[in-house]
């Protein structure tokens, strides 16, 4: 889009919003109408979290572990049931691709992934991958061809860095496939023993623009939706997260002789740093979090005041400038800290930070209107937590879609939501695939 | 000492510090100048300092080691050399033995010990038996025969938890015989190694009132002689330690999708409280010391808020209600970050608690006249670290010597005391043993 056009851009959207579209009197009814079969998808939920259910009711299916292994089998197998083009890519993702009315057209693609943390839930990931294939056998059930072909993406181990749609994107750091994953196997043996090939994974990277748009379907791992019991989350976008490793350096000393005003104390500077990361954070407006998840201490005896201290610093927003500047006041908090406590601080980034991927705002009103049309309640949020669509951003446009939660849990056996949920999440979906194959992404409708 | 006498008791010790003692005028002359080999001292602690020394300079000779068991040869064979009757206890300790004059009196304990941290230094411990050792072969040498017995005292495994003078005291637990001790050894195949017994550990104990006195000499381990250039330190007592596990909960989330108010962040808590210790530390006069010198933060990772953090919390004091009353205000300040941070804390006590263990007020006298004898200037002090003698305490009046180390550093290959603070040490040492034999005891002088 060039010249003129593009400058009302924004206004268009929000009429498009706005206005019911006088286009939806061209939807094909076979397609407004289609739903998706909520019943079958919760027995394929229930039938997925069997593979590496543990007794505590818990899934391990950590990437590259044998539970992993065997989730992928039942998938291939289903995809090629449903008829299919399945391969896996160098990468280890596995894609099935159902060809369009029109030869040539880029693919729209539909994707998440099966591994999951250790002891983690049945939704997070696996609902993404069982509603899309949910989606692609109702279009065929209802004798559908869609103009633009379909391809089915799970992408291989999300869980521990997102590295098959990171290799998609042409971006996954060679070091990286040296590095232990958490299946015990380096990243390259986990690539290799799911049929991927670690010496060929530039392979996989596929062209900018050769890829009409990337949607995902995911569970909130937050509680906004739960909590203001709202249907649908139309997602604004996967915050960008800079991370940093802060080094307090003091002076190791005998904790019984050293008198408290000839101290220089790594851990008490620590905390002093801890609660002004939090009052930057918190003292100003917006969404933003900044988080010291990890902490140690050396020597690290109860008897030897510590002298070193290395902590970890990150930092989260849907805006790159916002996580500079309060990066930047957090380094003046630091700084007089480090005077007070005769310390010194240093601060390592810690790469690759990702940058913030905002969603394709036609995307987001296609999947407004989606669920609008279905009667369905939405809110427009931003995802906290990373996804592969973060990668594919470089590639394609992206939509993500949202659904509540219940309590805001993610990566725990307590993961849950309601069929009734899953089920009006998979129909958004579905409607907005099909929304895309008639030209939403064109006309915003 | 009952009765009237008992309640002057201090008055008398006071008055015994500022009048010349009359008595002084029936000391034996070839006693009050007798003097310790300063060079041969030096060459010792030189030659004991080899055996385990590291590339860096510093000495490797953790307890039960094959360099700790080495130096223990190394001293026995001295110690027979010498004359003395050698044996070692079911504990592990080495004791040496010169008879007295007088048979049936109370032995002179002089002692301390000579395994080290790893990559410690040559003072710690070495100088006490060293010293010991050059004060018993003056003493052969002058023809002189004590009214007392004299025993060297080597404490097994002092650095890993006073293992020997705890088992000498008969407070040794007896699970402690199972743990792992730093050789990689349990503490009872350690014992076995060096010639103990660890199922008769209990018959290492001596009974109360059976010893005459406790004499130790060693670095100080803190700065205070040093900085105020003075050569010898009166050592007021060993500080009582109390140790304390403090656990604090929050919940444990995503550090991407969980707001900043919704938080319950273990590890901000814990940074209250650490700031909190401090300020409740340094808020009353005195030479009280609190340390957090260790901490764990769960899940430990970036990107988790950490739900649980445990933290080692350490008071030390001469007095123990000092420890308590600061405690309690601890605890106060807890409740409060409790309420605000929406945590839990828990304080677990760590057993064994060291008891504050004071020297005898009349040896402190009988010290300070000896390093005034000798023209040295000196300071009543603390010790903020522990030492066997704070065992001892409990079988029998102790006394502690302490001496300049260059910059209070202890436990580090950088420890180091001069060749004339080491022998003015030890002449004090001397002296002291010769005015115990004398009976300053009784007479404070």
């Amino acid at each position: 889009m060039k010249g003129p056009l593009r400058s009302i851009l924004p206004a268009l959207i929000i009429l498009a919003i706005l206005l019911p579209g006088p286009s939806e009197a061209r939807s094909d009814s076979s397609v407004t109408k289609a739903r998706v079969n909520g019943q079958r998808l919760a027995r394929q939920i229930e039938k997925l979290s069997e593979i590496g259910r543990n007794p505590g009711g818990g899934v391990d299916r950590v990437a590259f572990s044998e539970a992993d292994i065997k989730a992928r089998e039942y998938i291939l197998s289903y995809l090629r049931k449903l008829g299919l083009m399945v391969h896996v890519d160098e990468a280890g993702n596995i894609i099935g691709r159902k060809e369009g009315k029109e030869p040539g057209l880029p693919p729209i693609l539909i994707g998440s992934h099966i591994d999951t943390v250790p002891d983690g839930g049945k939704y997070d990931g696996a609902l993404g991958i069982l509603a899309a294939i949910e989606c692609v056998q109702v279009i065929g059930e209802q004798k559908v061809t869609t103009r633009y072909p379909l391809e089915i993406v799970v992408f291989s181990d999300e869980e521990g860095g997102s590295i098959g749609s990171l290799a998609m994107a042409g971006e996954l750091p060679a070091a990286v496939i040296q590095t232990k994953s958490q299946s015990g196997k380096t990243i390259g043996e986990g690539i290799r023993s799911i049929g991927g090939d670690p010496a060929k994974v530039a392979l996989a990277a596929r062209p900018r623009g050769e890829i009409r748009a990337y949607l995902e379907l995911h569970i909130e791992q937050g509680g906004r939706l739960d909590s203001q019991k709202t249907e649908i989350g139309v997602v604004e976008g996967i915050v960008g997260i800079k991370h940093w490793e802060v080094r307090i350096e003091g002076v190791p000393n005998h904790a019984g002789t050293t008198p408290m005003n000839s101290r220089h104390d790594a851990l008490l500077a620590a905390s002093h740093l801890i609660i002004a990361i939090n009052q930057v954070v918190t003292g100003v407006p917006g969404n933003q979090v900044g988080t010291v998840g990890r902490i140690r201490a050396e020597p690290g005896a109860p008897n030897v005041i510590p002298g070193l201290v290395v902590l970890s610093l990150e930092l989260r927003d849907l805006a790159e400038e916002k996580i500079q500047s309060l990066y930047l006041r957090i380094r003046d908090e630091a700084k007089a800290i480090e005077q007070k406590t005769g310390t010194k601080m240093t601060f390592i980034p810690i790469e690759p930070a990702s940058r913030p991927a905002p969603t394709d705002p036609r995307l987001r009103v296609c999947i407004a209107r989606a669920a609008e049309n279905l009667g369905l309640s939405k809110l427009f949020l931003p995802s906290g937590a990373g996804h592969d669509a973060q990668n594919i951003a470089r590639l394609a446009p992206i939509g993500m879609i949202f659904i509540p939660s219940v309590g805001g849990i993610s990566h725990s056996p307590k993961e849950y939501s309601r069929p009734e949920d899953v089920e009006r999440g998979a129909n958004v979906l579905l409607q907005t695939i099909l929304r895309l194959d008639q030209g939403c992404l064109q006309e915003g409708r």
